[in-house]
């Protein structure tokens, strides 16, 4: 039997979204689906240590094999990408002190690996999402299932390759294993 | 007597500059002035991982009080700046992990704290370090001065409000300390 554990983070400034699976022989288990709401921090350095110490406290108590990060490339302006940068680093420092490793996925291409179009909604992803991980009930912030999303995007990308096969995405992997998608 | 020790540090992307100072009754002594070199890290990760590990391997040796950091709030494009991000990011987790004080300041308050003038070259502020705090020789590459140049403005601004008073930079410093400038 082969096991891992995915960490999918999406940090952002106002939320940060995580979820857990678990991969076992090459099926995925769901394991957390949940938030952190910075939103009611105004300090700018609280916000960063909130994600800084749950992303830790996600990894002690898990004990993660990988860590995706939804990472978009693009802003509105210099100033939101420094604090989504920032953001970012404190995350990805968290995994980097427990020697994670760490995978990014830009938020197009997480939602082409899951549902097969990478323009689909947050309420598409998140349907494919619960149909995959028969998780309930739907969380009410659908942000917070970014995080999920992203580790789901990491099993079809690279998370099942040390059974020896190698998925481009969901719709490839819907091809080659039809009996595993209801 | 009261002893307060300061890490400026200045994360980038190709080089991180950082210093150390002792305040010691007032009076700034020197501790140490150095340069983590990231450029011949082609990984992303890796140099994050530097920047993360130097900046807590230089916590767990100094034990510092208070964490200045140099911050640009504009840069080129989104690009550079959400890498910059990322970088002060990982440094500041390292902070926040061991719970000290982080205060950043902007390019040009430090060299308007450090020379009186937010346009001064890195020259300029190199000399005035240099004068401040004694060190020899000086270092080749000036980028490595920033942290340090940080560490000093931090103590204008903020590093002698313990003892009782408060200076808004090296110019009301100049006027109310002639005896301390040499």
């Amino acid at each position: 039997m082969t096991e891992r554990i995915i960490l999918g983070i999406d940090p952002g400034t106002t939320i940060m979204g995580f979820g857990l699976i678990r991969v076992v022989n090459g099926q995925m288990q769901f394991l957390q689906l949940n938030e952190l709401q910075l939103t009611k921090y105004s300090n700018h350095y609280i916000k960063l240590k909130y994600i800084f110490e749950r992303t830790l406290a996600l990894i002690d108590e898990y004990h993660p094999d990988e860590i995706a990060i939804e990472a978009p490339f693009f802003g509105k302006n210099v100033q939101s990408m420094l604090k989504l940068g920032r953001a970012q680093g404190v995350a990805m420092a968290a995994g980097l002190s427990r020697g994670i490793p760490i995978t990014e996925y830009s938020p197009k291409k997480i939602k082409m690996a899951i549902t097969g179009n990478g323009n689909a909604s947050k309420e598409q992803v998140a349907k494919m999402l619960q149909s995959l991980l028969k998780f309930d009930p739907m969380p009410k912030n659908l942000d917070s299932t970014d995080g999920l999303a992203a580790a789901v995007c990491h099993f079809f990308n690279a998370g099942r390759t040390v059974e020896g096969k190698k998925y481009s995405g969901w719709g490839a992997f819907v091809a080659q294993n039809p009996s595993k998608v209801k």
